[in-house]
């Protein structure tokens, strides 16, 4: 990692104690800033196994991490992230019913622990959201504490058209933060929402032109990063204490619930169908 | 019920199986929806105690009823439904103490499980405001999943004008909804609100033009109840299971305080002045 | 007090049974309105420890006083309030590490027993905010009932840049108000809202053109006074049943906090800077 790549606006920096490098996944510090950003455009940022563990550990580090005072999320490409990568479900997919059964046991411990980091987390959690969110990349959103994201973006949680249930412990924090029937229009019935919508249902903060997004998400990281970082991790955690439990107990539940689901017909007879027309265009 | 009835507009069907008649209420299937309309017009569908009953029944039945994936509440008329039929208070008036203690007694037992009914409900539940909402028609609505309105809608909560205390377990849900201050506009303070306000307040979901309200509703509800039903009832329940002890708590202490206040002096002269108001027009 | 002042606009009028004088504040009743008024305009309405006090048992003789059905507390020239008045810190900034714990320890009962006041308060709360409000005036907004502002008001909580940790059970009643991301907008990040910002995220529930406000909040206030008090007592205290005894709990955490935080480095730069800046103007 030389001395020019940091003078570059693409967020690549110097290699992180404690961090390996994972494919579709850059980690980097800058000033008081940890930013993890997604790194694979070409499939939209869909999350991989490793890309999972990948931005666990990151943010595991960070929290333990004393020269910097927040964590930023970001993404490269045209997409923000456009959630689960679903080819391995494809897999899974012309397995037995064994095979089918290890690979949503393995997925779900990956998952689980995925989220429980977001939960641990104790610095400022900020997300720059660039454009289309999808699934799980929408789901922890609840559990940021300021989101940015271009005029571009949108937000969806396509979880019962795919046989799904709701993760990242959305089914407690969505009717927390936006009221039962809005959480019921994003995770039940699964309608996808825009920017403005999502700004209006309090999942975001702010809303900027897609022409400005890079220069004002910047602005606004580097001066929450000049805030006294000891306040910050200390009142964080302090409004984090008042539901840390719950959300630590829904994580379990969404997870047992979802790994039930994977092995479901629906599930099944969904993604099927999703892959196949997938493959027609 | 004759085919005829069922070729028209109206939400009149096939009668269904474990279901009674009852004035003021058609239930009915129409693909994979079950639907319950109030259908008293005239009376701008205020509730009778057999409405109570009836929707209750009907809510149940759906529960168990496999052939269809949603249930959606609406109303013929001007009116979506004026609340609670105050004509059982008129009676109760001239009555002595003893009178007045049963009529409030058997009344709470019939609010009791009309709103147990909603809590254990577990198919996505969707309203159809077709225009006035009052009373218990708007604390329920606390526990709909979907809710669209027509622009000529209000939502209407005075209990404090007549005495009574709020109901349809809206002292937990609104606040949650709304946020307590907003919760207190309407169930304390008593302000009606506007279709577009309760849209700002997450109290419903979608305003429609008047003109485009059936059409649009319509569309809604089929796009609804086609996805995969044993999704939709599993993500149901996870997202009700974090309330619903709270809730079926929260509807026993409403109940035990509303039939107090039925007995006070304060709800007694209120709806007396109100009567009196409404027959000198 | 004289006739001749209840006859003027000014919030000042016949002295309480129960209550002495405070420097600062003025304290009457109007019609069935208990109205507390902040009144040292030229500190901003920057709150003294007497002041706490007084507002305290203001708090607690209207909950006692049968004669008025609602409390307001509203406030006289440019500002609202502009929070706790830091010339307390200013005197312990000088002291010795024991002098600044026992300023930290008085000044954490005081704040305590201010925010129990209203978690206890059995009336309708109504805010009238006639300008910019900070800090503590900002936090105990989340156990008001009805908050009316003017366009010109702002809402600002600076904990972070002073080094404090959030208090007025804000940590506990924002994130319900707004949602968990607006919460930390305001009490992680610091950000501070407009009016009509402060209206979307729920805190207060109508913004008035300052040449409006008084007429209008006169007339809403009157309005609001002239329910059944009962039902306005008994159904407020329905609604405050649910979180009372989190809010207990959670002022006691915030207190214990927060005079932790009064006496860390962090906290003594921030203040310090913050008084050397001032002092340069």
């Amino acid at each position: 990692v030389s001395e020019e790549a940091a003078s570059t606006p693409e967020p690549t920096g110097p290699s992180i104690d404690g961090l390996e490098n994972v494919d579709g996944l850059t980690v980097s510090k800058e000033g008081k800033i940890f930013k993890i950003t997604l790194n694979r455009p070409k499939k939209f940022n869909a999350l991989t196994l490793d890309m999972y563990k990948g931005i666990q550990k990151a943010l595991e580090v960070s929290n333990q991490d004393k020269s910097t005072s927040i964590t930023v999320i970001a993404a490269n490409g045209p997409y923000f992230c456009s959630g689960n990568d679903l080819t391995n479900f494809k897999a899974a997919a012309g397995g037995t019913k064994e095979q089918v059964a290890e690979m949503a046991n393995t997925a779900k411990v990956v998952l689980h622990d995925y989220v429980d980091a977001y939960i641990k987390h104790e610095k400022p959690l900020i997300g720059l959201i660039n454009g289309p969110a999808v699934g799980i990349a929408v789901t922890v959103l609840g559990m940021f504490d300021y989101v940015i994201a271009t005029d571009k973006s949108s937000f969806h949680t396509p979880f019962a058209p795919l046989g799904q249930s709701p993760e990242g412990a959305s089914s407690y924090t969505f009717p927390l933060i936006m009221g039962s029937l809005r959480a019921s229009e994003l995770l039940l019935v699964c309608k996808k929402i825009s920017a403005n919508t999502a700004k209006d249902y309090g999942l975001i903060n702010e809303v900027v032109p897609d022409n400005e997004f890079e220069a004002q998400s910047q602005k606004a990281i580097e001066s929450f990063s000049q805030l006294p970082p000891e306040s910050l991790r200390i009142n964080k955690t302090l409004l984090r204490s008042f539901h840390k439990d719950q959300l630590l107990k829904v994580n379990d539940m969404e997870c047992d619930l979802i790994a039930e689901r994977w092995q479901s017909k629906e599930c099944h007879q969904a993604i099927a169908a999703f892959i196949m027309k997938g493959s027609k265009k």
